[in-house]
């Protein structure tokens, strides 16, 4: 790879940024397509966000950008567009500058782990969701999975007033499919998804209690492990299908680069592509 | 190479920016010296500059700064120091960012100039210097050539107003070194510069008369071009010592490695290392 004056700039902006993969991951796949362009990790300190956010979009060589840990909320104000996936969740994790010279921002945390469940083969359209968690992670999985055509959702979240607020929301924007708050895994479920934070410490276990599964249940969690997580680990030992928080990435990895190149027009449009 | 959340960033800023060729020789220095760091760059509109440049400052990964045309000058208020060769020429090329937080700025455009030189095996120390031009890069070579202990230097602009700046400022810095405005290259000069836009045009000739030179007059010019300019094609013609624009441009990548490096305190430390 060699940089140049004509070399356009794509970056992840985050506090901190000395953990995030995107650079690496983003640069071989530009190498990869033939596109002149790097991947880079910009540091931006929490207090100063929006004076430099604001003025990383007025680069003209920057085309594209993602946005990590804390900003995902605060970078949604400054997309002139933002997809449906974004307005239903309230925050955005890419924008791409369109011809017009105008950002346009979506979310596609959420759609990553529909990606990475259809990569292993499984489908995910009419299946029965049994969802731990409805933060940022839980709440853009629930979006995607609903925009991705399962018939149900089980939200397991022990903050009532969260739980309410993603039900209802989800209820309103896909008013054909059935959404309910529950406290462990129905009976029936047939796609098991850890979107909470349950897994990232060593001694933590499984994230409820998981109940008899039928033998073509899907289970996927968020947390990124090397070692399998409790649930993905579950998963193995009774021979169900799985996702792990790295497919989880990798899926997002692939529909941002179709975002990014102008492949797809949002994360939505990439959902049903 | 590989970029990763922890590799730090270096960029040159200018409008327009496809032509800078620093991104891919800079880069390839860090690669060389194993430091994990790329060169980027980052073309900012002429009209926002100000609120761009000093966003920039705050990406906290960002470790040093080139300024191209047309902001060589407008970028100076945002060093809180600036070292004396940029003080000379109020204006800086170049920022780094210190361990405080601060950036520092210099001017080393000039200093490129004498490197150019010296890696050729000419001394500068003691040589009488007709200079041709008083504009940047002639107020920047004049300075850096004092700096390095030139005799004298005998200036030719035609804005006489330019010139008589140029010539009273150095005799305040330099009380011990000879200047004047001269309208030919006077003999017994022994390095000739044209710091003048002279030869970027296929029909430009020579800056001026040259007359008769002595044997071991070295010829230098700033303009890069891959066929030689008129002068050096004068120098080639004669068997005079010779420094290309690209010669210069060399030399200076040399001085700013250094500084970007923290190898060096300023530009004149440079000139005088």
């Amino acid at each position: 790879m060699t940089i140049t004056g004509a070399t356009r700039l794509y970056a992840i902006v985050g506090d901190p940024i000395v953990q995030v993969r995107s650079p690496e991951v983003f640069t071989e796949r530009f190498r990869a397509a033939g596109v002149d362009a790097v991947f880079l990790p910009v540091h931006v300190p929490a207090s100063r966000f929006e004076a430099v956010f604001a003025a990383l979009l007025e680069v003209r060589n920057l085309d594209g950008l993602l946005v990590t840990i804390p900003f995902k909320t605060r970078a949604l104000p400054f997309a002139r567009h933002v997809g449906s996936m974004a307005r239903a969740v309230d925050a955005i994790n890419a924008l791409r500058r369109e011809a017009s010279g105008a950002w346009v921002g979506d979310m596609f945390d959420g759609l990553g782990f529909v990606r990475a469940v259809e990569r292993k083969g499984y489908g995910v359209r009419g299946r029965h969701a049994a969802l731990f968690g409805a933060g940022g992670a839980g709440s853009a999985i629930a979006h995607a999975l609903a925009e991705a055509g399962v018939a149900a959702i089980d939200l397991i979240e022990p903050d009532a007033a969260k739980a309410h607020t993603l039900v209802s929301r989800l209820r309103q924007l896909f008013p054909d499919q059935a959404f309910a708050i529950v406290d462990r895994v129905p009976p029936g479920s047939t796609l098991v998804v850890n979107a909470s934070p349950v897994g990232m410490e060593a001694h933590d276990g499984l994230p409820g209690e998981l109940g008899a599964l039928d033998p073509g249940t899907v289970i996927g969690d968020v947390v990124i492990s090397k070692a399998p997580t409790p649930i993905v680990r579950f998963a193995l030992d009774r021979g169900y299908g799985h996702v792990t928080g790295s497919d989880m990435h990798e899926g997002q990895v692939d529909a941002l680069f179709d975002f990014f190149l102008h492949r797809v027009t949002s994360a939505s449009a990439s959902a049903s592509s």
